[in-house]
Order: C-alpha cells, then sequence, then structure tokens
C-alpha cells in the first residue's frame, strides 16, 4: 500500500489530470441553456444589480449571440426568452429588447475570434474594488485562475453605450480572459459558457477577499511559478464543466427549475 | 451587418433611449399597491430596522398623503392597512397611529410640490455612515443616479417629531432627489413612487460600497461630465419604472403576494 | 389643516407618547413563551453561536427562574421545554441540565430586584467589537436606548463558571440596563423580557455599526442632552412591547410556530 | 437556597463537568452518516468554495478511509455516495474519483496515529486572513479551543497534489488540532468527527472576528493561563458531540435530510 509517497509530483499532476477528464459526470445543456443557467448561478452568487449586466454567447451565425432581455432580472432569465441579436444589436428573435450596454460585446467578439461567451456584471465586491483604481490582487491559491490573466481598465469612459467605449474595453482586454473596468464592474470572456460562468463567479470572490484582507493588513505575493502552475493546474475544461454542473445543479436546487423550460427530465438534475 | 459600428455615441444614446420608451414591459399598479410594494422591496434590500423609518405617497386631496400604521414593520404593510393623514398627522381613513416622526413629511411636501413620494429609513450600512458625519461619494456607474443629487445634514437635530426638524430637513433637502441624515438614516424624495424606491435601494448600496472601498482603500473621483451623463442617462422614468416592476415582482416571487390584497391575478406578476 | 405645524416639540412628544399608549397593538403571551420567542427572535437576528449564551426570567417563586436546557440551540427552545431552575442551578420543572455559566444570572438577579429578565449572548459583531476591549460608542438616534445604559467590563475573568464570575459581572453591570463583556460577549438585564430582547437585538446592531463605521473613518459623537431625549423616547414600555410584538410575528412568520407548543390560535399572530 | 453561592470555582467546574457527562443527549449516527452530516454542516456554514475542500475519516481497515467523490459540492455528499480510499487514493469502494488533494491527507494519518478525521476547507474568512500571512489570534472565550492549538504555514507550496506538500503540511502541524494554511486554507485533525466538524466551524467564525475587530482597531491579548483553562474547559468531547448533535439537527432541519440515505427514523432527529 501506498506506493505513491515516493512518486514525483509532475507525475502526480499528469495521472490526475487524466484521470479528471473521464471521471467526473457530464451533463448535455443546450447553449442557451448553459446562457439561463448561467444567469440564476450568478444571481445566487451575487451579481445581480437591479438590471445591470448583460450576459451573451456566440450563436451558430457569426455576427450574431444570445443575450438576455432588457427589463428582466437574472433571476428571470429563461431559455425561451433570450433574444438572438446581430452585431448592431437587432433582434432577430425573440421579444423585447437588448440593454444598449451589449454593443461593447459586439467589439470583443470582433476583437476574439476564440471567444464565445462573455460575462459582464456589476457584482458589489468587485463595484466596491473598482471604486479604489487598484487592479485585482491574485494572493489565494483558488483565485490562480485570475492570475496574469485578469486585465485592468483604470479610465472610466461613461455610460458603455458608444462605439468608443467598445474600442477601449476590448484594447484593455487583450488576450486576457478577464477585466476589472474601473468605477463599472468586471468583465470575463472566454471559449465557452462554463468557462465564463465559473471565473466571473471566482471573479467576484477574489474581490470580496480581496477587499477583507487589506481592511487588515498587507496582502502578501505568492512566488510567480507557483501561481502559474496553479492557474494552468485549475483552468483546465473539465475543471470549468465540473464546477459549472455543480454550480448549476445548486441552481435547480434553489428554485430556478423554470430556466429550463424545454428540458423532460426531473427539476432535479443530477446527484443530491 | 455591424452598420453601427461607426455611428457617434450621441446617436447611439438617443435611440437607445427611444427603445426604451417603448420596449419595456409596464404594470398598472394602483398607488397604494406600489406604497405596500415599496415597503416590501425595501425590507428585501434590508432597509427594516425594527419598526423605524416610513414610507409616503401623497394622496389624491391636498394636503394628505398615505403612510404605514405604526407598529407594523415593512413586511406587514399592505394596500389594505395603510393610512390616510393629513398634514396634522390625523388619521382620515383607516385603523392606528402613524409614526409621529412623519411630521417631516409634511414640511417636505410642503416645500417641494413636485415631490409624490418620500421615503425615509435607516437601512444599516445608510446608519453606519452617517455616524461619520461625512457626505456619500459618488464613485461607481450605477451610483451615479446620486451624483450631485444627494444632499448632507450634518448636524442631528435629535428625535424627529418637532416642527424644528421639519424645517431643518426640508431645508437640508433643497432641490435635491436624496438627503444623508447624520446620526440617523436618509431621505428619498422624488416625482413618484417608483422614482423613490428604487433610488432608495440605490442609496443602501451605495453607503455600502462606500465603506466596504474606504475600508480598504482611497475612494477614487470620477469625471464630473461623465458622471453628470451618467445621471441623466440613468434617472428616465422608463428605468425606475423597468427596475420598480423588477423588484416588484422579484418581492411577490419572494413571498410578499399578500402586500396586493385586492389584486385578481395569480401571485405571481409578470416573468419567471 | 396643518394646525400643529406652529405647536412647540415637547407638547408634540407628549401627544406621541399618549397617543402611543392605546394606539399599538397588544398580544397576551404567556412569560415562557415570551422566553421561547426570546430565543427564536435572537436565533434569527444572528446571536447563536453553537450552545454558548442563555436567556433567563424570574418565574413566581422568589429565587428561581426560566431558562433553556443546556444542549439545545435557540431555534429549539420551545415553552415547553425549558427548565425551572433555583439559584444553585438545581432543576426543580423540566428535564435536562442548565448551562453552567447560569451562575451569573443568580448574582445579577440578587443585585438587582428591579431585574426580571436577563439575556446574555455571543453574536458575531459584539464578540469581534469585545476583542478589542473598548466600550460601545452610541453614535445613532436609533442606538440610544443604549446610551449611557451601556456598561462594560474590560477584564476578561475565564470560563464563567464560578462565584467570582457572577460577583465581578453583576458588579460591572452596576443600574445599568446593559454590559459589554471583553472577550465574551453581552449582558442585557431589564425589567422585563419584552424589553431585554429587544435591547439585545439592538445591542448586535450597535455592535456591527460600529465595526463597519471605524473600520472607514473616525466614529462622531453626539450631543449629550439630545442623546438622553432620545434615549428617553424609544425606550418606553410601548416601544418594547410594540418591538417586541413585531419581532415574535416575524419569527412566527419564519418558521418559529413551534415554540409555541400550547396556543390554540392560528400559526400566524397578527397581521401580515 | 443558594447554597453554592460559596462553592469555589474549581468544585463547580468539577459538578459541571460530571452532570455535562449525562445529561446530554445524545445520538448513534454511523461513521459515514457522521461524515455527510459535516459536509451539509461545513456547508450552511459558509465553508464551501466550488468544488474545492476534502472531509475525511478513517475506516475499520487500516491505511483506508472516507471521503467525498471529486465534482460533488458539500451540499451533494450523503452516506452512500462517500468513497472508500487508500492511502495512494486508490478506490476500494464507490464510483467516481477522489480528490487530487486529498494526498497530504494520507501523509497526516500517518504522522497522527491519534487523529480518526480531517476536515480541510477554504472558507472565506479563513481565505481572505491567510493571504496576510500572519497566524490566527485568539482573543475570545468562545475562540479558546483554538488557544494554543492552530499551528501556522507561513510559506505556500503551491498545488497540494504532491508528497512534497503532505510532508510540510504534516510537519506544520505538528501535535495541534488545527492549522492555518497560508495563501491557502485550513485544516483541523482530531480524535473524531465531532471534534473535527466542530472545530472547522469554530475556525472559520474565529477567522472572521479575527477580521472585523483588526479593520477596527488593535485586538488584545486574553492571559494564558485563563486561556488555557477555557481551552480545556471547552475541549471535552461532550461538548464537541453536543455541539455536533445540534449542528446535526440543525441541517436536517434546513433540508439536508437526504444526506442519510438509509436511516429510517423521521427527517426531523432531535428537538425542535
Amino acid at each position: 500500500m501506498a506506493d505513491s509517497f515516493a512518486t514525483p509530483k509532475s507525475a502526480l499532476v499528469d495521472l490526475a489530470q487524466q484521470r479528471m477528464r473521464t471521471a467526473l459526470p457530464d451533463h448535455d445543456w443546450s447553449l442557451r441553456q448553459k446562457v439561463a443557467l448561467t444567469c440564476r448561478i450568478l444571481f445566487d452568487a451575487g451579481h445581480d444589480s437591479g438590471l445591470a449586466g448583460q450576459i451573451t454567447a456566440r450563436a451558430e451565425r457569426p455576427g450574431t449571440y444570445w443575450t438576455q432581455r432588457l427589463g428582466l432580472g437574472f433571476d428571470e432569465v429563461t431559455e425561451d426568452n433570450l433574444l438572438l441579436v446581430d452585431e448592431d444589436l437587432n433582434v432577430l428573435a425573440g421579444e423585447g429588447m437588448a440593454n444598449p450596454a451589449n454593443r461593447f460585446h459586439s467589439w470583443v467578439y470582433r476583437a476574439r475570434p476564440d471567444v464565445n461567451c462573455i460575462v459582464h456584471t456589476h457584482p458589489p465586491h468587485i463595484s466596491a474594488l473598482s471604486m479604489l483604481e487598484t487592479p485585482l490582487v491574485v494572493s489565494h491559491m483558488d483565485l490562480c485562475p485570475l492570475y496574469d490573466d485578469c486585465a485592468f481598465l483604470a479610465e472610466w469612459p461613461g455610460i458603455p453605450v458608444g462605439n468608443e467605449e467598445g474600442e477601449l474595453i476590448s484594447a484593455a482586454l487583450g488576450d486576457k480572459r478577464a477585466l476589472l473596468l474601473a468605477h463599472h464592474g468586471q468583465l470575463v470572456a472566454t471559449a465557452g459558457v462554463e468557462e465564463s460562468c465559473t471565473l466571473a463567479v471566482l471573479f467576484e470572490r477574489a474581490a470580496r477577499l480581496q477587499l477583507l484582507a487589506s481592511a487588515s493588513g498587507r496582502i502578501r505575493e505568492i512566488p510567480e511559478p507557483l501561481a502559474r502552475e496553479a492557474h494552468d493546474w485549475t483552468s483546465t475544461p473539465g475543471r470549468s464543466q465540473a464546477n459549472f454542473a455543480y454550480y448549476a445543479r445548486r441552481a435547480l436546487r434553489a428554485g430556478h427549475g423554470d430556466a429550463l423550460t424545454s428540458r423532460t427530465d426531473s427539476p432535479e438534475d443530477g446527484p443530491r
């Protein structure tokens, strides 16, 4: 027994990654279901701020994406009331209008062909942190998915409905997955809904921890090589999917079953 | 596609405002229903502090207004247990007595014919901030409805049941929509219930963000022209109505259906 | 109309107090019901800290009082599982044993014949404040019931099961209604259950506001004469009863109906 | 009456301990039930951080222990979906894989034959505190179970899946019951599930109080002899069992009844 007590760490890391690729349960939600679930997950994680914030995901037809209807809270979004819009925010399917602040999403999708889902919200701790005009500090293992992967826009360009803001925000994001917007909120832009959703949840947690810690003392840095290793260890698609699946099950248990209007299975997905 | 990527911001702002005037869903709650819903919304937003605080709205007959009965919490107010009182707080309709601290409402209504609804509460973050005798700082886009629109009364005149306090408070408010009362709480006074309710929710959020941020660092100013533009962008009647409608639907979903005793529709208004 | 706009404040105060004596609704809960309700109210107000804390109320027979059984949380106390104990903590009625830390209650009851109910808890904000060895600061109108009415014991004498602690604590309390115990918690001792319960709720709120405010700035004093006036204005029996009745109705609505095992009325007392 | 008003403290302490050994109610949950309940209790106490954290308990066969399946949140663990693993994390019973970060549990169990249950989590206040690289401060009576019983690992060794981390962590723990891991989280290792669970709940509370207090002032020390006495007074098996039983009943009432899949009794254990 305990053959592996002498196995080097690199071999253990490889083995674990390999196992995780097959051992984690999978769900087959549709794209719109995942967008609606993301709205509910973010609601439960405290991301709502009235009617502000937009979640978008690229649709099949180039230059189009799904987003929520202006006037609905995150807790009211379902797979059926999502809008399909083009880059000019013309509504191609669905009723109502998109949030005019969606404009900078169009800019980000143009600048970043690798991005398929953008989560933009104004949760309280990120909002408070953004008033200090200081970048996010990653000083905890769990937050390493954001290590050197969270840009910072120190300038607030005003209400973000113009093309100027689209240009500014997409430039500030660069090739990162996340962006802290001073006096405004956060943006996460990744290859998929699961990744953007879970990273956005983490971002608000990171801001909360930073505020909690810095009110009491001086936050210490973590060593860059270890932080980069942790970033990569925790940023695999398998992790995002497992985290998203868990958050989604939790949201469904918490009463958000109406988000999935078309599904035929029981209101309680997965374990519990 | 994407014809609007070169459209100037001013044109985009105009277009968005125009669209929002028609695209947002509408509700037709009565005045008393809106007052009762406001009590429930504020309760859920953490505004309760025992039995303190009063919500009032001008009634049809000049010099009269609706308010809640003393002894009831915000979560107990219904459209049917509201009191109609005159400026001397004599009860014209309903059972029980009004909070004697309502007196300064009479003064504000006299001084501000444009005001039709006053929300006065002592929520925790505003209360804590008020102990520092410092004005509210607006340093986030979402808080701009309060930019240069929140007065500050640094002097606490004692329990507010006298006419002296009415005079002092209405003078301190001036022509603003909001007022921070040192060692006491907040007052919002606007043209309508929807506007006062949503601004009061925002006020407590603003105080929370200010406390969170200032415990960790120095809050940075936002540029005045952009802040003013954001103030106007976010302070339209359409916005207030959409926000109020959302908060009301949320309150009704959260179990506050009993606030609306006379309505005949289903307990769940609107989407979700 | 508005005849009272020139009425002096003292007359308005008198009138309001007079009206409040009759206008507020009344409940007729038994002593044990009020003790059980207090446990539930304090639970919902965040006072629980595992199994710590004791609520006691003088019983009819001199030298005896009601208290909860050790091993039950505040959310498990009912009018039927309370214990009747003597000053030595011998159980006269009921099953189980009292918390041995109840000993200092006996000392307080001996020293203060005017006291009929003691609430002793370790809620989080009072606990955190108590680690700083600084007295409570009353700098908000709502907190004035504690103005010059909250003593401070800066010394922590160790686990409070000895007679030494009883002597120390009852001496530190003096003739006040409340006591902040360094490195320990709070004690409220008043003439009745309603008063002790509502003052304890207020005490934790006061500590929370103090921590929130002092993390961000310097708390400013309020003028002593006004604070004393507010203390008296807010410390009437009518106020305590109205506040307690509201908190009790709220607890009953929140699912604590099982606290009242013998009552025959509907699970929802009073309005809502 | 009141014969004990002159009894010395040491005699009162002995009497109380003696009484508590018999007066507290007992439950007879199985080991796996206690592990599953611990997951639910920690979830409700705010210990969840997505899918991070592991709870383990030694199983009968030497070198094996129970742990939860990777991919499940604490609120999804039941007595039936636990895994039995060996020290190499090979799954001996159950479906799925263990968290690869469980490796350091194997090291702790080897180094500490007295330990039968390890709780490792990343709750928010401990996480924030861990970013400051400062040890836990025990300055409140209730926190004394951690007095001189909480080690500190100031160095973060990176993702904890290697044997190096197992060595480092078990060495840092030494013979204490708890360990604060900089930039990471906490570890509690004791003789039983009840003790580890309740100590972990206390640990997060301790971190929260420390952050709350130190944001507002300077935390004062408590006298060592009194702190040690309180440590021993509050660290008896009877206390742990009573606290655990209460937390478990509370979790079961809060909707976690599905954690106990095999039990035949009613969904509500014990009082309330």
